[in-house]
């Protein structure tokens, strides 16, 4: 740790002259504040988690000092060296920036400043980057989206030394490289500046945060507001795929609070996404909270800045991971810098919620500004509390009323359910209506596929986008939900797609023993009607809660109704006939069918199938109610993949052809476990006797669960009215139901 | 914790009144002693790790004494209720025995009593066991092999309250229980008692235990030198596959002890049966020790059984999970009960080896005897010291000369390779001549299949071993070696794989820069010699060490020799052309061919094939001296699986096709990392730029490796001479050789 003793400390600050320029307003007044500054100056030495992380990135910095600077002429993608060198440069100048304001140590200011100086003399006849793919290449790097993170970071780093520069230093970096950084990324690419988007938060911000530090005005409008002319015509697309302008849209960094933030706080393309774009959201918002108070960006549309911090925690695992939803990278968490930021810039202007820092603790460090250090202040002060998840139902859309994302949660994270009902959630979006995935003590029991791209390693496409994403990752068969005639939802148009969203019928976790979500979408198959209603239960008789799944459809013709269940492990067992062939072939040709290969066909031989699968030495049965005539299609992806981009994960799918209305009704049961060293099996069978749909019809749809006690569950739901107060009451099986609200469940 | 003051344990003493029947040797006898006993209750309370599992223990028993005895008809396989419930009385049966002893708490005995008369009420009209599998089949199991641990541990428990019973009880557990039970499992199961083999192991250990306890020597000396008539023609097999008679062959105890452990205290069916067998082997031991310590058990042929724990825990990767060489089961590690038996009993028995204690720290339980007490006080009293695992050599057979396994490691277990040319391994072996697997910080990255059984979960075949054990498990193709012709080692044929063993050529450890095995095969294809050189080398160019393999082959006959590599992980990038179908079929029709899916059928560009892949956030490269006309075949297991019980595992296969003489140079690289969170690539590429086989003929093979950084490092074999002193001296590419011992390494 740095600065053992207070005395060592004293002398540094005694012995060190730092020649620091007259400035009206002050730098720096970004990220850190002079009297911040000062304050951390002050009790340096005294505050374990800031000292420690001190002590860290000055190692950090100091060893990249050693090196030298080096500025390549860009020339790579994601993984490469020039691109990954970049990125280095300015996540290392913003933390040599902080480390001059902290230290005080003038060897920072000056790597800084010779960092800047190269890209100064290098910016100016710089031509766009050689790589063609994106629809808005950078200079620095292949996309101008990485290189508004740079100006991002490098604005930070610019403050930092603003004093100590010479006027005619800044005058020389402003006029060749800051400005016209500033004007490439916007007039110069409308049509990535000018969007609702991430990639153009990420623009905004980074025009704005070099307007703050500047005192340019215009620049600072440019960013809020977004441009005035753009030029760009309705319709035109990136190469995700992704709509760039949308006629009458507005654009700018707060529309771009407007648009894509729920008022919950959920970002529509996700938390992988959500977390990315929360770095701009956060730091360019505290410089402005700072240098243009007026403006009150914290309570911007209810303080949703701060909403959103909360919703994307609620959106990971046990482990802090965060939810794959749409295009997200497995195992990204909350340990990421940017949920670093978030999460202190959150504590720190917003309400100082004593949860945030028992996260902040789990991320063992936190950012060299004045949030990180009232972070580790109060950590310090003992202030931190356990950061608690529930069940949670997050609403998408601006407005709030574009569907949502539920998680339902039971045994505190024991076992997680996430549903997704949501709208589609921009060019990232996945068909996946109502689809779902499980957790269990933050492993994936039933999965959902994420992204098809392995982000920054060069050797897979160039770290981008694999054509996998296009061809499975985003199809509906790749997800936990029905896909009709072998189609995915809109056809997998992204037009059709981003007009519509699935609608909530209602999300109810009052009663402990149960935690229910339901929702229903129309549009995804136009003449079909699918309703789907998720629980979490806890019952006496099972050792662990179970999840209900009735997932009910209604169609004016007749269809095939594909649900495939994607779990984790190794198939224990199944209770009906499988068939399977020396042969592989894929399932399909198209709409991600082409990528499976079916290892095994079964047929049911009860009115419950069953199958039992281990993964990570626990127990799971997937228990069905099936017909003779359904097929039960054990898959693996990998077919069509010559290129080994596609894990080979397996799934159960339940086929149901020439199906016009019909009830799909599951029950996924966590039990037992197994131990490879004492070689004990414990509960490896399911507790279900019977599964049954007891009633169903327009109106009412009812589910029995009878256990090995002998026990039954009934679960009654109200299919048209969602209604908190509204009375029911139906009779099947010679008996009378009567109950209050969206749904009815007992235990006999 | 039980006790926490010492007033509480005074009163106890004080309070219990313990009736004691005389006798005049003493009870108990075997895994306690009178004295042990006397100090344990002397010091109780001031041992942590003994009260702590004095603690679990108690909270164990004491729920099993409140859920009631039950000893049910016998009926199930080893994953079903009768089976785990008979185990699990045994277990606590055991465990009550000890809890009387130290805490003298009469409830225990009582217990203990009651379940012994449980099982005499019931033994004497028991039938075998009404599941017909086992070639020896028990009463309350399925196998013979289970009812012996059963006594095996009732016999310490009967030791427990030997001298607190009366001496009617005591005869009527004798007369009724015991002695029938011992004789049925000898006297009336020759084929199982009277053989070398893990099972006889527990039999004899069984026999003798209750022998001990019953002060019956006729029992004694039947345990130790077997039956003197057993009637059992030579060549019978058991349901296993393995010999149960071998003409001439000793047996019993002793000759359990002289026949499968090599003097260095490896055991030729390998360490997951090792495991399995230390526990008789020690515990009997241990009572032999206390009974008839004339008989030295422990200097019995120099030592072994202390020997052959210091082998069973170098045979672990750096977790303490067991290398899974033939039929072993993955996960079971060091912390298993037999170990923590194993370890206890070779510190207090042998030489007090302070590094033992950091294993029994790491276990984090000790026995409640003698020896798990000396354990608990050295460790208290802080001599424990930390397990160094080096590269180790272990020979195979009896006399030392059948072979070995050899386990080269760098970097403090951060790299591990384990090259297996041992001895067949008796009915548990596979057919894999110089096979290896390689371990990264104890995660897999080139991995040994190991068995297809999933024990004790009864859903996949009673728990018992799989038909794919035979079909897939035990063949060549199946393991990192090669196989000739599509056919297995020996032709898969037990009796002549157990006639011969491979030869170790030379081992050598003793420059840190360069770890060495070579060892050679010349009956598994009987016109084909096989010679494989295995070096895990560090050079500073290179990150991590790196892994040298020279397979070389010399046959009278043109062959196909296939060599694959069973990675972990996700493909990155290959450098060579691959092809891939729609459609999946198995690469062959038996050996094993029949399981292996071909994904990718790879022609290499070049003469150095690479693959690159990922696991655990790690990278790897194999580069592979290829020529024009060998095949690189991506292939999967999983066909003609129809249960789904072989994992869908991957590997990389160099098919030579029409060679005679060859050889396979390779190098598996393991460098770099990569993090989802801050998603950077570090060191994704191979640093090899040419890797050549520069000189090769019967005498010297070389090979040359060339990396990114213009270093070149030269390794010679002599393939003919591996004496220490021998001087050699070759020219080949205008340079001159000049080197003693059998091979050569130099860097320029």
């Amino acid at each position: 740790m740095i600065f053992r003793n207070r005395i060592a400390i004293c002398l540094l600050l005694t012995v060190l002259a730092i020649p620091v320029a007259g400035h009206s307003q002050g730098h720096p007044n970004l990220i850190m504040t002079k009297a911040g500054v000062e304050e951390i100056r002050a009790e340096l030495g005294r505050v374990p988690l800031f000292d420690a992380t001190v002590e860290n990135v000055r190692e950090e910095v100091d060893a990249e000092i050693e090196m030298g600077i080096d500025t390549p002429i860009p020339k790579d993608f994601s993984g490469g060296y020039t691109h990954q060198r970049h990125k280095q440069n300015f996540l290392i100048a913003q933390k040599a920036g902080v480390l001059f304001q902290i230290l005080e140590d003038e060897k920072y200011a000056i790597y800084l400043r010779d960092m800047l100086f190269q890209y100064e003399a290098m910016y100016k006849d710089l031509p766009v980057h050689p790589q063609e793919r994106s629809y808005a290449r950078g200079k620095l790097f292949w996309q101008c989206l990485n290189d508004s993170n740079w100006l991002v970071y490098m604005s930070q780093a610019y403050d930092s030394i603003y004093e100590w520069l010479s006027p005619e230093e800044r005058t020389r970096l402003e006029e060749n490289l800051f400005r016209p950084f500033a004007d490439f990324i916007s007039v110069e690419n409308p049509q990535f500046f000018n969007r609702v988007h991430n990639h153009s938060t990420w623009g905004n911000a980074a025009v704005g945060m070099i307007g703050l530090v500047m005192g340019d005005d215009e620049l600072v409008q440019r960013a809020l507001y977004g441009l005035q002319d753009d030029g760009l015509e309705a319709g035109a697309k990136d190469n995700d795929g992704g709509l760039i302008k949308v006629a009458g849209q507005k654009v700018g960094f707060l529309a771009n609070i407007d648009e894509p933030f729920s008022p919950d706080g959920y970002y529509t393309e996700g938390p992988y996404y959500q977390r990315y774009a929360m770095y701009p959201f956060l730091v360019f918002a505290q410089g402005l909270h700072n240098v243009k108070p007026e403006l009150k960006i914290f309570e911007y549309k209810d303080g949703v800045l701060l909403n959103a911090v909360n919703a994307l925690l609620n959106l990971s695992d046990a482990d802090g991971e965060f939810f794959p939803l749409n295009d997200g990278q497995k195992g990204m968490s909350y340990h990421a810098r940017e949920v670093v930021t978030a999460v202190e810039v959150a504590y720190h202007m917003g309400g100082r919620d004593p949860q945030l820092l028992s996260i902040a603790e789990k991320q063992g460090q936190v950012l060299l500004d004045d949030s990180g250090f009232s972070v580790a202040l109060d950590i310090r002060d003992g202030k931190a509390q356990p950061f608690v998840k529930s069940s949670i139902n997050l609403s998408d859309g601006a407005d709030g009323k574009q569907g949502g994302v539920a998680v339902l949660r039971q045994g505190n994270e024991d076992l997680a359910l996430v549903f997704k009902y949501s709208a589609q959630g921009l060019s990232h979006g996945h068909y996946d209506k109502l689809s779902f995935s499980l957790y269990e003590k933050g492993d994936e029991i039933l999965q959902d596929y994420g992204l098809s791209r392995f982000v920054n390693i060069e050797q897979k496409g160039g770290g981008n986008y694999l054509k996998e994403n296009t061809t499975w990752a985003k199809q509906t068969i790749a997800h936990n939900t029905i896909t009709q005639n072998e189609t995915s939802h809109f056809d997998g148009k992204y037009e059709t797609g981003s007009q519509h969203h699935s609608e909530l019928h209602f999300f109810d976790s009052s009663n402990a023993e149960i935690q229910v979500a339901s929702a229903m979408e129309t549009n995804a198959y136009p003449e079909t009607e699918m309703r789907r209603t998720m629980a979490l239960i806890k019952h006496k008789n099972f050792e662990k809660p179970y999840l209900l799944d009735i997932f009910k459809l209604s169609s004016i013709k007749e269809n095939q109704y594909d649900l495939p269940f994607y779990f984790m492990g190794q198939v224990m067992q199944v209770n009906f006939e499988l068939d399977s062939s020396s042969t592989l072939s894929a399932l399909g040709e198209r709409n991600g069918y082409q990528h499976l290969y079916v290892e095994g066909e079964g047929k049911p031989t009860s009115d419950n199938s069953k199958f039992l699968w281990m993964d990570n030495r626990r127990f799971y049965t997937l228990t069905s109610v099936t017909s003779d005539s359904d097929q039960l299609l054990f898959t693996r992806i990998g077919a069509n993949d010559p290129e080994f981009n596609l894990r080979r994960d397996a799934a159960l799918m339940i086929r149901r052809k020439q199906a016009k209305d019909t009830v799909f009704a599951s029950v996924v049961e966590a039990h037992g476990s197994y131990s490879p060293v004492s070689e004990f099996a414990v509960n490896s069978n399911s507790n279900i006797s019977e599964l049954k749909v007891v009633y169903d019809n327009r109106y009412y749809t009812a589910v029995s669960i009878e256990d090995l006690q002998g026990s039954t569950s009934i679960f009654i739901l109200s299919n048209t009215d969602a209604s908190a107060t509204k009375e029911h009451e139906i009779e099947f099986d010679d008996r009378v139901y009567h109950w209050k609200g969206p749904y009815h469940y007992s235990v006999e």
